[in-house]
């Protein structure tokens, strides 16, 4: 198969980690005889500094021309901390996932038996946890109208779902939950939003077409809770996009290092693969980033193109790495291995 | 002193547990010979079932009256479960706390020593945690205009916040770091949304003031992993009404149980005593519930009102009770102890 994939590394420690996934492509070429092309494309900060625009035009060309687009990392603290820029690295990512029409953001967090152990919770709540998160990515208070008062002293978000927006992503955890564990947790605020009630609505009433999965409701703050005391009930969550972020991140603390896990972005025309960890700037360069998480996302687009040996291949070869304890600092304190050399053994060994 | 207390009971475990701190109330009064009444007000489900609204107005009066109210728990899942009701029990709470002007809930997460081996988290992150969330109560996205369009396909929640608003509970936060470890961390979502971008400015400006006490931002993702990673980097954390409300529920976590955890809810003239916890209908009437964080709740209504020494006492007789292993089943699977017996028990050793 050919697939011409654009790379848009990102900033901090986004390109150290998609060079890793590049690695072990070249290696899926080599083991599967296909070919892949690379195209790289700025972003973010990186890209503020070069053309003042966070997503320049050539990129989201780039994206849309792909067949795939593998993302790294993006922010850097100087745009945090600066309340009154008008151009800031995120809005570059928000405004690829919205062009790109990426309305669900597939995030599937799983403990691997091996670092068991790594986790900081309890190993019995823990190691049979295997859900995975859909949340919304293209709607919601990330994209609702956003004001700022003219004397600067009011601000304003605005949340607005549609049911379309709602029903497309709700058959898609549907689907998915039947052929895993057939359950559903939609988690809301209903007890609140306008918005959480028309969730509540849309997807019971789609439920009823999918008669042989189960369809739970919590409210998000329960949720925050159950995810940490006892993960392993859930199987599939559908979130909108902010309760999304949060409980995604969340998450990370059940596998051991949020340097894990990975995640799609599907749309109906063009889909995306990134790790769900941010840029990291205090370790670029320093050779200490975990490229798993990189590289499981690498996996999913692999899958996402229906290349299940290939994917399972390079899945095969990351638990190899931990079997074999080749694994970066976050995960083992201690490890002397970086983020090259962790890379190469994944490449090496897809087999 | 003689103070008026309003007695708001709620739904589910929430007669219960106020009867546990109204017990003790009672206690206090002899030991330290002081006198308080209490009138009994309607709020949530009950309130709905007798009078079809979930805030009667005598409960509106009876509070605003009160020198202060003491609030059990509401919601009832049948309501949870049919979105087109028009009327349900969190709507009377949300008003409660919207007519009293309740703009700052504070809700401390502090691990008990006895109860360190409680906490599903790992000891060493745990057991120094002692960190305050100031939640801003009264705005956000739980006050803005909401609305459905005709045809319900559609709908929306606004997020406003003003100056003054976050400016006021800043002020409390930043005060209340002065006397503890004198650092306060800001959640919020900058990087996406235009309300934080304003709590972010304001915040900062307002911290020039407290030359003494540093500042920190996190994002709302990040912040929610570091509650479970690393607990006890935290002092004060400020916080608007949604993403308080996610952070404290997972504070529950920390301590062990999410009936331990006790909250103030103040504003200029008023101030309402609630535990954190929901109202548990499946424990209703089981005599199981932990009567602790209504209790410890209690506690804060006396330190408001400057008693001391009083709520000393109170917080002395409920760690004997951790020490004596007088605990409900959510803090030792096998207690044979009953929210009664427990309430008795702290109830007799306040002195
Ligand atoms: C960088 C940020 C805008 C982004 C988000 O909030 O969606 C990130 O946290 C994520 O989860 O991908
Ligand atoms: C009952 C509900 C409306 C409420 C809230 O979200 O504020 C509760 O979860 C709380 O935290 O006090």
């Amino acid at each position: 198969m050919h697939l011409n994939i654009a790379v848009l590394e990102g900033d901090g420690i986004g390109p150290e980690v998609v060079a890793q996934s590049i690695k072990c492509l070249r290696s899926v070429e080599e083991t599967f005889g296909h070919s892949f092309t690379f195209k790289k494309g700025l972003i973010g900060a990186s890209a503020i500094k070069k053309t003042g625009n966070p997503l320049p035009k050539e990129t989201l060309d780039l994206c849309k021309k792909a067949d795939a687009t593998l993302f790294g990392a993006l922010g850097l603290p100087e745009y945090d901390d600066n309340p009154k820029a008008k151009v800031w690295p995120e809005q570059g990512l928000l405004r690829l996932r919205k062009e790109l029409g990426l309305f669900a953001n597939i995030r599937p967090v799983k403990v691997f038996p091996s670092l068991v152990k790594q986790s900081p919770l309890p190993k019995a709540s823990v190691q049979n946890t295997d859900l995975v998160i859909f949340r919304e990515l293209s709607g919601g208070i990330y994209y609702g109208d956003k004001s700022i008062s003219e004397d600067q002293s009011s601000a304003t978000d605005t949340c607005t779902y549609t049911e379309a927006e709602i029903s497309r992503i709700t058959h898609l955890a549907f689907k998915s939950a039947r052929s895993r564990k057939k359950k559903v947790t939609l988690v809301d605020k209903a007890n609140v939003l306008e918005t959480s009630r028309l969730w509540r609505r849309v997807v019971r009433s789609i439920s009823e077409s999918y008669p042989d999965v189960v369809l739970e409701c919590l409210f998000i703050d329960n949720a925050a809770v159950q995810m940490i005391l006892n993960p392993s009930q859930f199987d599939v969550i559908l979130t909108d996009n902010m309760f999304g972020d949060i409980l995604s991140d969340q998450g990370s603390v059940i596998a051991g290092s949020i340097g894990l896990l990975p995640s799609a972005s599907v749309g109906l025309e063009h889909a995306m693969f990134e790790p769900i960890h941010g840029s990291y700037p205090d370790a670029k360069g320093k050779n200490i980033a975990n490229p798993v998480a990189s590289i499981l996302s690498m996996a999913m687009l692999l899958q996402h193109f229906k290349m299940n040996e290939e994917s399972d291949a390079v899945v095969a070869a990351v638990l190899k790495s931990f079997a074999k304890k080749i694994v970066t600092p976050d995960i083992l304190g201690s490890s002397k291995y970086g983020t090259n050399y962790v890379g190469d053994f994944i490449a090496d060994n897809i087999m």
